[in-house]
């Protein structure tokens, strides 16, 4: 941490200062420039974690240096985490496409979808059985009868399944029927969660939360990590800024950040980042050639009539276009898919 | 709804949205104008809710036109609602004032607290005993035993308890000791909490979300009210926006739009919305002139050694200087302090 | 400046930066820590401020810790300015209260306007000749007969004058008729226009741009002060953010960090930050309760025929109404309308 | 136009409003729902777009339909359109590569540079002779001696030139010296250099603003095309938003957006875009992966001493490596470099 003194602050405030991270077992090193002098605290990562010394007469502003997170960070796990999924390693050569509905509506609907996200390559069946909605009066989701859903038609298919988690209280449940749980925007920063999911061994997929920062969004992920559950791999889903033609801002620049900072992996979902069907192809390609290890991408045998989300559903047609794009940007990337 | 269908939309394309609408037990109304036709759905708000046309053909856009709360929403109560909390009526003519540390850390930085803003005119006692953190390593609060030390003192001194609540599974803890459930912003969409407070009948105070719109925040009240429990007071605690200088914008109008859209109460949060206890002052005075219900302020005897955003927090003596401010604005407003 | 230097930073790369500042003239002052090396930069700000290390192999970060601005700010002239407008003292106890419709229509209707706005307690007459808008088919303004509408009925009325320039073009035009340029939102970081506007000596009253942040609107303020005119009023008029049930959100608490930074006087515009004319009121009452300066708000004798704005604009009755509230906010501020 | 009546307006108001609209020479469609009436306009677009009914008695809200911009439009003009630049066609197959260093520092700095990106494969020289700078205090360009460097060294090495304009008093200047007129993010909404640039016939490259919507942006476009200007390039350059590991937010789909609405070229800048050399590699695969039509890079011969925005700028060598992966992915866009 810096500790940056006023232009005004005197000798005796400057001592005080440094008094106090004394008396917090840290110590002082003073620069004294033109316009300021500028204190650099030294020590214990927790202990410079705990100060505040903001409110100390004299003192102008505080910068904190380095991040909290520890287990996500590239600096301390300098190779890429391949995270295993019921035999598919995320993370490696071969892209992971996760692809399905918004929301389980019924076995038929789900049914038609997986054949042909399964024809189309993805490996995993996305679906959501519970919904987080914002309005009470919105369609819910079919609860445990949607998990057992996907399950059976996964298994029947041959794909792996990937669906939201929304209460901790439901980690058996969801854990019984699913490959991957999935951690919604909404739910980034609902520690209770992320907590207990830390203390299962099942992989995560957390998704950014609306407004999240990069550094608050590994955090996040350290909390996972923290409990012991090292298979947690990242989600861009888009972030909420004052455009409003599409539905989010899909920020592809999180993919290059991520892989970065941290040596997890990262999947794109170009459907809730845009909002518009329209523009999953272009952005889908956009994260491959970014260096994203998978994509979750909405597709649902008729959206125009689906329950939730019909908007940014792909039909399998254009599910099909799209995967033969990404083929091709995949092998320039030294992927697959 | 309104249905926009592109310049270059055929008849057939109108037509057979006009089929779908019916199929929906939906009605139609047409407007052809020079560069579009648009066409206004009319029938029950809930197959409204379900409709999705977007990916019909010759279908540009869709505008939706009315709000999906109802129970929250001025319109269909038209009074201002006045939530009693423990024999306090917030809404009514007293301004409601919560005062105390973010976290609860000792019993004796507790009382110390309570003491100074039950002097300065608080009546709730406000501290947190479940701290949701950013990173996992940072202090997360003193649990159940900062829960009876807040009841302890609070009682001793004479103060109602405000408390945050982070996961369902404490409601019936939390609510032991507290007079208000506080739902915190990261947790303003966990929809399962919010069901689960809906059927409590003890007031909620639901603070809006990093960036949540005010329809957002509107909605997720709806879930409260919807389960039953009619006590919701809103807070507004600041907006992520790309600033800086301020920990977030805190969003004054926020309470104007309140007030113009339900009939619930709203407080202001000017602690946390702005992150430096030097705006505390004005932004609390400005948020009194634009009608809130009360204030809820971070008090710490020492803020220098506080665990948690010290940066925020008001010495005591800061504190009486700002309700003496505050007692002549209220008067003004036509109310008190 | 701070560099922080990689975990991974080998002593020969914490050499070469030291080399390079060395060489810039600079001093650095080392802080070796647990897990990184911080160099503290010190030495002359322009020095400083050319200094360009990030590419530097093992550095991982710079943060810049001083302000460029100097003129503008509190630390180099301790008390608040004082700006004269053709013998009204903006800054002053008596508010500033800035009142017309947005556009000047017609001489009729700005008459009409001016005498209710005089009448209210106005000093100035607000109005647009020159009009930056969205799309250029919009109403552009009336330009120099606009301009001189503004003064003869000013004249005539017995107010001050306050437009918009938008061209350095039109200095000479619009000093000849108006009392302050007003410099519009997109604008802010129009340097051009702003470098001309500091040659002159007439106010200038600076809007916030849509985006800007605080350090870059007292940075354009510098380029005015830079120049040698002194005379630079701020003005607040909302920024842009993900929320669209208002226009703008009015950021309440930019008075309050432009008071902490600066020694200029701050005017709040409470029309365009809300964009709803039902907000104006509780909204420039905040206003007052936060210590701004004065008020510009847009008042048109029939808003449902304004050819811009008409949704944001008071009739002449709301505006009476509204200064009435007024007068009993500023005495408690110490202030006065 | 769509005007929404409130629940509670009555037939009286629901008529007034009506004949407000026949007094405007429009028409109105009437759609009876069960919460509320909602009234569509109907006539001619500039009559509606100077129609304001907010401030109307039972009037809830309204929502403006089509949108202003018409010659931008793809609507107005379905195919792509091809802006021949010196011989080159931006919009074309090959994609248009611009590079150099942020600004023009030295002919020696520059020729170096324009060597190294000529080799790499650029068909432009970018450079900056006039500055916009967000500090007076920063360096602000070489001005006309630095057009005449820019033209110079691009003769002799073989490049195109495109460069900023500030000011529209330089239009003659810039004229003379380079091939295209580029519009900095700050200028966007410059509607008084747009005007100006409207009447030449010189390709202009407009990019975004740090906060504009695509629409806003589209809408600056058509103040050139108006004035009878039709070499119009977009530039997306990223958009301001809460994330600060970024300097900007690079809106990649951005591109999808612009080729859905308007038929005029983009162009794409992930050096501004990011702010961090790092992710300038990533981010241009993206780009292109996106459909734009080519990408506006900084490459500086030495980054660590550029006198502006060295973090940003690659060195000629990472400049070489991106541009064989570039070529990679435009063969499977269908493009080439």
């Amino acid at each position: 941490m810096i500790i940056v003194m006023s232009p005004k602050a005197t000798q005796e405030n400057i001592d005080r200062v440094i008094d106090r991270l004394k008396d917090s077992g840290l110590r002082a090193h003073l620069s004294t420039g033109e316009d300021c002098t500028i204190i650099g605290v030294i020590g214990d990562r927790k202990k410079i974690a705990g100060l505040e010394v903001s409110m100390m007469e004299g003192v102008e502003k505080t910068v904190r240096i380095t991040e909290k997170y520890k287990l996500v960070s590239r600096n301390f796990h300098p190779e890429n985490t391949i995270v295993d999924v019921a035999g598919f390693p995320i993370g490696g050569e071969e892209l992971a496409i996760m692809a399905g509905p918004c929301s389980v509506e019924s076995e038929e609907q789900l049914m038609e979808a997986a054949k042909a996200v399964k024809a189309g390559g993805a490996q995993f069946l996305r679906g959501g059985a519970f919904k987080p909605r914002t309005s009470p009066y919105d369609f819910q989701g079919l609860a445990v009868d949607g998990l057992k859903m996907l399950r059976r038609v996964a298994d029947t298919v041959g794909l792996r399944v990937v669906t939201e988690i929304v209460d901790k209280e439901d980690i058996e449940a969801v854990g019984k029927y699913a490959d991957i749980y999935q951690v919604g925007a909404r739910n980034m920063q609902n520690f209770q969660l992320l907590k207990a999911l830390g203390k299962t061994r099942k992989p995560v997929m957390l998704k950014r939360g609306l407004s999240a920062t990069i550094s608050e969004w590994l955090n996040a992920a350290e909390y996972i990590m923290a409990g012991g559950n090292e298979n947690v791999i990242f989600c861009e889903r888009g972030i909420r800024t004052y455009e409003t033609f599409t539905r989010n801002t899909l920020d592809i620049s999180a993919v290059a950040a991520v892989k970065e900072l941290s040596h997890l992996p990262i999947i794109v979902d170009p459907s809730h980042g845009t909002g518009r069907w329209q523009m999953v192809q272009p952005m889908a390609r956009a994260a491959v050639a970014a260096s994203c290890d998978g994509l979750i991408i909405e597709v649902h045998p008729h959206p125009e009539v689906a329950l939730s989300d019909g908007d940014q559903s792909l039909t399998p047609k254009n599910f099909n276009a799209l995967m033969e794009e990404l083929k091709k940007i995949a092998v320039v990337m030294g992927r697959r898919v």
